[in-house]
């Protein structure tokens, strides 16, 4: 069949919107008509070639949701006019790490969908013959696109796709790591470094679990109105403290937080995080992604006298088990979500929203279909 | 009244033994008279200069057992006549640290205790009118001591000190940065990096607790046979592996250890440790005090993808709580620690000691009074 995709000839340049081959599902694979995808800061990352391990053409995406269209040999889970999300962490609750109980990372699909390819070590997408990448398994900026079963979670069928479709990354990455990452108790004071979409997701989702103080930090003083929309009781920024931002944050959530989190992929930022932690038990849980070789340094006593140092990847969510929860909580008002949806574009305009983000002009933007 | 001492009158020098004169015990302090004490690495690491805390002249010794013979005003946890372990941890069940059930490091007396000092910021030491500092709390390597309440634990009658004493700091150092700090399940795959006491203790915790691998790393083959005296099941020399060390460990816990534990104090071990985790829920436990002014370093996405680095100071235990629970596990012969005392001195001769553990003869030295 035809669709039309937004497609990474190569890195550094915009994407072009040209109408591509794609064949049908194979076993255990679904057609997904895409009817939303965000615009993720990953996939500028990619696209500006930050990613080392990058592949070009591709189509990258990686923030959607749409309609199962078609399904191939035995798939079970899913049904043509079925609503989901695509997973780029998917969940199979077969191999060692789903069965562990103790992550979210499945490694079932992992070494193909590092090469962009299907589990069957082929694409789906191409171009006048010339085979194209899938990006995290999902390649949300084409209309249709194929995933394994294992990555498409199933979702409520009254969920709008322009909101729900940024459940698919940076709501469950915020969200999910305060909820399953932190599992952060009623009471708690936290810390959250970096108000972008991520960082306000993190307060969100503090504010749903009861936190007491919740703190934010962020150098644009513009962020404060944002950060109090999502529930943030506290502001600083750094750059108007005197002093040592470490006890000045210490001294504001009375001793130390209970829980901080990076939303900004700073290596010294996440090093503040991790001492600005309560001595004893507090836990810093790193989201953003760094720079490539860059590291992560403090002096072993800040661990020896309790604190935790911890990340999350995709909020440690299980994909086709909590994202539809989490659009449940979307749905019944327990999370916001449409207010972060600054812009909503069409196709023809992604280059726009990359230019948006880059500009900080927008908290999400979206592609419709 | 007087008594009989090693006393540290500065850094660098063997101790002196002498008689000295000590004030009986105020409001909520106790008379012990220490029966044995063990001689640990961080009594050397202060007497050697390398604490830059540390006070002279003071009376060294953190790791004791012995009887209370004195109790002061107001004490009701213990009396004349009970066996106890000093703790230089206390446990005070009234500050913020103990009622919030998450930590053992009690801050009750901490400020006091850091200088050398009583709670009501005196010393009850005196030599020749001149006031000697208190250590760690304890200041073992007198035979009379005196100690806040909070800082004894009550052991059973029938333990023998020359061996309950080690519980005083290395068993439950070792046996409980397994049992409560890791937690580790039966069936984990672990790591133990430094075979010394603290390792041998770790490993014997791990095969308490029904651990399958049990790996000890250590470039000193002597260690092969102590660590599998203690459960080890997995020896080895990272001399002698040829290529990339993390690879190997990773390779022989399939796909990396459940828990690893640093008991090296090297910060170069500490990301070893940390990197031979398993992705997705691995978590490496610092036990090791490392050097003034070093660092740990590693990459986020070590800890983005699942890996957890934290630290254990007394092994995590709750010392009134606990520490009579190991003396339990040590009677009831679930854990092993008379092997371990490898030499039995008189006080007169505490500095053989130390030069027996710098000179890595000893597991450990005991002194009996």
């Amino acid at each position: 069949m035809k669709t039309r995709a937004a497609v990474a000839f190569e890195a550094k340049k915009p994407l072009e919107i040209v109408e591509l081959d794609l064949e049908g599902p194979k076993a255990g694979e679904v057609l997904v008509e895409i009817m939303a995808t965000g615009i993720c800061h990953t996939d500028a990352y990619t696209l500006d070639g930050f990613d080392s391990e990058g592949l070009f053409p591709s189509i990258l995406g990686h923030e959607g949701a749409g309609i199962v269209r078609e399904v191939g040999a035995g798939v079970t889970g899913v049904a043509p006019g079925d609503h989901v999300i695509p997973l780029y962490t998917p969940e199979c609750r077969q191999c060692k790490s789903c069965l562990s109980g103790k992550t979210n990372l499945c490694t079932a699909i992992r070494a193909t969908q590092g090469k962009g390819l299907m589990p069957d070590g082929t694409t789906r997408f191409s171009y006048k013959g010339q085979p194209i990448y899938h990006y995290m398994g999902c390649s949300t900026f084409s209309n249709f696109t194929v995933l394994p079963e294992i990555a498409v979670a199933k979702i409520r069928e009254d969920a709008p796709f322009q909101s729900s479709c940024y459940i698919g990354c940076g709501v469950t990455t915020g969200v999910g790591a305060v909820v399953n990452t932190a599992k952060v108790e009623p009471g708690s004071n936290c810390i959250v470094f970096g108000l972008g979409g991520i960082g306000l997701n993190v307060l969100q989702g503090l504010k749903m679990v009861g936190a007491d103080k919740i703190v934010g930090v962020d150098l644009n003083d513009s962020k404060e109105e944002w950060g109090r929309q999502f529930g943030m009781t506290h502001f600083v920024n750094p750059s108007k403290v005197e002093g040592d931002l470490v006890q000045h944050l210490v001294a504001l959530t009375d001793g130390g937080a209970d829980y901080t989190f990076d939303c900004t992929g700073n290596v010294n930022v996440m090093r503040t995080a991790l001492e600005a932690c309560h001595r004893g038990w507090g836990q810093s849980i790193i989201i953003g992604v760094a720079e490539a070789g860059k590291e992560i340094s403090t002096r072993p006593f800040q661990l020896v006298t309790g604190r935790v140092w911890k990340g999350s990847a995709f909020g440690g969510a299980k994909g086709r088990t909590d994202v539809p929860k989490i659009v449940d909580w979307y749905m019944s008002g327990k999370i916001a979500i449409d207010p972060m949806i600054t812009h909503v574009l069409k196709l023809d305009d992604i280059n726009k929203g990359f230019d948006l983000m880059h500009s900080g002009e927008s908290i999400r933007s979206v592609v419709v279909y």
